[in-house]
């Protein structure tokens, strides 16, 4: 039986994003789309090549009183929009949030779904983390949880694909001006700190986490890479068996011994975690690469809605990657 | 019942897309996988997101005499090394051949799959057109099927991505000589001509077909698009009205009013054709893109699969493309 | 003895590139700069590698009222703007309009400096062709003096970096919609034809261009390549002999053997041109290759100035192209 | 009176940088190239757009004992063939060396001209610093320099352009698999430590360095950014003030107010330094950008000729940046 499922925000990358995931679903219908920029198109006209049965669906301004018969929505909304949008959705639907205005919200789960699925499994109210978070906490989880590392030092270099400052026309996200180009922003204020510093708090038993963030845009459409500057005597080997006890059983995640580069998540849900330690200089690298707009973002997001309607973790989310 | 499949040139781009594509492809079990430089790796050591269930799958020296139990080969291997390759196979392996060396030959399914299903429904051995025909005919068939334009006096101007030049390591192919660079090479003898020109012919009922043919390299990994400038009387309008009746029903091509972009069909086996035409000057346009790799490569391929295995042709295949 | 030199539309690329080389121009001294979302800034804020010299120069409102003492103004305004902007600028200050208001405009000379120095000599007020046409008439223009090409049946087909779109803050020209896409646009209708078509009637005197122009964006920042498909019984060598006898002694345009690739002329003022013809089958084709912001705006207008100024042509613009 | 200037290295990337430059040097004329690869070739053959002075010189095999009346040679040889290559050279030609082989070895001056330019100045041979340590000393410098940072404990995030893994046909540097992927390597491990360590010491007097450096590839061809994280108790305004005051009166360094990204250098021989601090946290955050081709490279190369031949230090290297 299918689940009837509605996007709203689909004009932007995540909504598209969220657009293919729910396409190639076994047990989502896609019954509802609406998108500001976008409100009056079909689909196809917007996503040339969306699979024929959806090609007709009208996009909507978005109304929540409106709404058709939905048993689920997804939420891909600018920071500071979802939370006023999303109050009158009726509780009956349920709702994953890719946006950022319900991240350690009352009444809506944290959705990091790799590392506390039984948060979310049941709940109506899901928060997706943001993408560095995604890239961050999925590296660091392993390391915080087996006290490998000190959480009060921890410095987070991340470099991320353009996608990720969404599809607004700044002309500084223009392909002439960030072709060739390599930006960091940001240097010691980023709104993701605060959503880090909480989950770390949390992953390592309450001690206080400190953190230097520096993000900085790289030339290229997805993919994030985390470049994480720990404390802690920890071998090599001990971090890697460390992530792949914590990550046993789990789908998405991969523990690797070489460094992963961001093409190797492309298209897909998989996050990809390594590490390099030297005890004698009490140093830990960790690394965390996912396509912002997977693990990211959609596919964050549908894995959350799997959990929540009580689906297999995995539905709709077994495409490999995209390579080259 | 799953159907057991093997892929010999695995370490190349075409090899690694229709992995991907086996991967996830409800009937096909992927039992064998042989390619030259990987020998010896296991897939996961090569494709680091290759699902679990794959990843452990040793890849082996190319050896036709020491095959396992097989169903159906995939084979991607350059031009002029698949013919002797492949000569031993068993009889009772079906072969899909992604490379050059078949194409039009005796014993051998031509498998422009959109145009021509029976042709290849219930065969043994198919070749897969090669890239720049896959976008150039399916972009001119409707015209000549009808009479719209004249065979014998027809401009391609095709522009690809660099994936398609292989994965060898030449450096004028590498990144910092390719990127920012628009290279047009090959004018006026191209290794793809013939197998147009026969097609046309086959296509316009035996005409002879008078070809121009200038490929361009353009700075990006994937993408296809043909410009092909053609005589003719037909409408714009008479031009999509035919395209649209000579694809009803077929899955895969898709007829726009809009120029089509190559990144509508990045990671699908979509083609998109369109047209523009000024009756007075005798002109048409046809314009066709596809995934070099989808459809001018492993797409195409596994939709030959699907039709010789007696799947349904679309198996596998239903993935959006991937946008942006 | 230095010449006051002023540009208007200091925020787009245009600008910006005769910025770039008015600040290593051995006699023009840039005295004043105006630009509309720029203005109040100094040079620095806005190109953080300018020479010292011109740091701190404050970017101004454009007002023609309020000119400091000038020789020479560059203006790269987008099209439309520049008539009404450039009416009330002083007789006694030259004027370079890059920009498209002034070609084949009484009063002004038509800019193609390679071909028709002669004319722009002692002007005081030039228009600059535009990109597409620089490129395509560079590389006809032998044919078409030679008379070895029919000008009424020219196929042109051209490919462009995206910085040619100017830097406006469209999304579809962000990275993430514009790398790895490669989009065709306004097929059969053109702003550029009007002026190749009376470009080509005089080259040819008087016989009627026939054209089909077809553009398409290229994902890279700079340069462009128009392919020429022409009718005509001359062999490839005549042609490359046309060409070079058509521009011996000139300066900026080669003409080579070998298919001429957009990197060659990154930065630089120079035009490469190139032809393979197979007269048996009555057809030439030829390939010209400019920078489009340079030799198709700000290099071509500072050869012009240089002309109209009484310098060198080659003044300033000896700079070897950046490769890779 | 002109200098006669020869380049051994052509083919590579770092060699064709030279040639450009030398190309519009004011004092500076080619009369020998050599190159592996490319020997037999006349330049114009291997560089379409060199100026056409320079255009019928041919490319050598490399033969110290057949050299030309010579009083300057860059070399741009890979690691480890240039200690043996240069070997033989006549004493009288002056030898600044791009390679890695000289820095640091007796003899040979260690070319960082922005920081010790009286070390260079009367040289007959110097050794440039490598890429990755241009970026990092340069803006580590003025903290060093003032004890505004432990030298014992640094951490440096680099990121690369394609360019500086030279240009070799490996195929992991192929566009293909190097567009959209971000590649860290060569965790803990760098033959650039020792370099960096060496010149930190001098700079902080003597206090030994502690270090951890990670380089990533990021997809563009040029540019630098070092990211580096240092403990320090100094404010974002002392440390911008302490490098105002270290590079006043400097011509190719800028500090600025806010983070500086790799496209303001392209092309050019300028660095980029920037600061961001928490003295309550006991942080600095240094950033340096250059070009590899150029300050990391090329660029620094023609400086440090300017100083050994007597010249003023800007000669040839007043181009500003190219962009977009």
């Amino acid at each position: 039986m299918s689940i009837r499922v509605g996007i709203v925000g689909i004009s932007g990358f995540g909504g598209g994003e969220a657009l293919r995931l729910i396409a190639s679903h076994p047990s989502f219908e896609l019954v509802y789309a609406a998108g500001e920029s976008s409100a009056g198109s079909r689909l196809v006209d917007r996503f040339p090549g969306v699979p024929a049965k959806l090609a007709e669906l009208v996009i909507e301004k978005w109304d929540p009183a409106a709404l058709p018969k939905l048993d689920l929505l997804f939420a891909s909304l600018p920071t500071g929009a979802s939370a006023e949008a999303l109050a009158r959705v009726p509780r009956h639907v349920k709702i994953v949030d890719i946006g950022g205005d319900h991240r350690y919200v009352d009444g809506w789960a944290y959705g990091l779904a790799d590392i506390w699925p039984a948060e979310i499994e049941g709940q109506s109210r899901v928060a997706d983390p943001g993408c560095f978070p995604a890239a961050t906490l999925t590296a660091l989880a392993p390391l915080l949880a087996d006290r490998l590392i000190e959480p009060g030092n921890i410095v987070i270099d991340v470099k991320t694909g353009i996608s990720g400052a969404g599809r607004g026309g700044d002309s500084k996200f223009g392909y002439a001006e960030s072709n060739e180009n390599l930006v960091p922003y940001g240097l010691l204020r980023h709104t993701h700190m605060p959503e880090i510093a909480k989950t770390i708090e949390r992953l390592s038993g309450g001690s206080a986490a400190g953190l230097v963030f520096t993000p900085h845009l790289v030339p290229m459409t997805r993919g994030i890479l985390a470049t994480i500057y720990c404390r802690g005597r920890a071998t090599t080997q001990q971090c890697l068996d460390a992530a792949r006890r914590f990550y046993a059983g789990r789908s998405f995640v991969r523990v690797t011994d070489r460094p992963p580069q961001t093409k190797w998540a492309t298209g897909s849900n998989l996050a990809f975690v390594s590490y390099a330690a030297d005890p004698e200089r009490n140093l830990v690298i960790a690394l965390g690469v996912v396509d912002n707009l997977g693990k990211g973002a959609a596919g964050q997001a549908v894995q959350n809605a799997n959990l929540i309607c009580g689906l297999p973790e995995t539905a709709g989310l077994d495409g490999a990657p995209v390579w080259p």
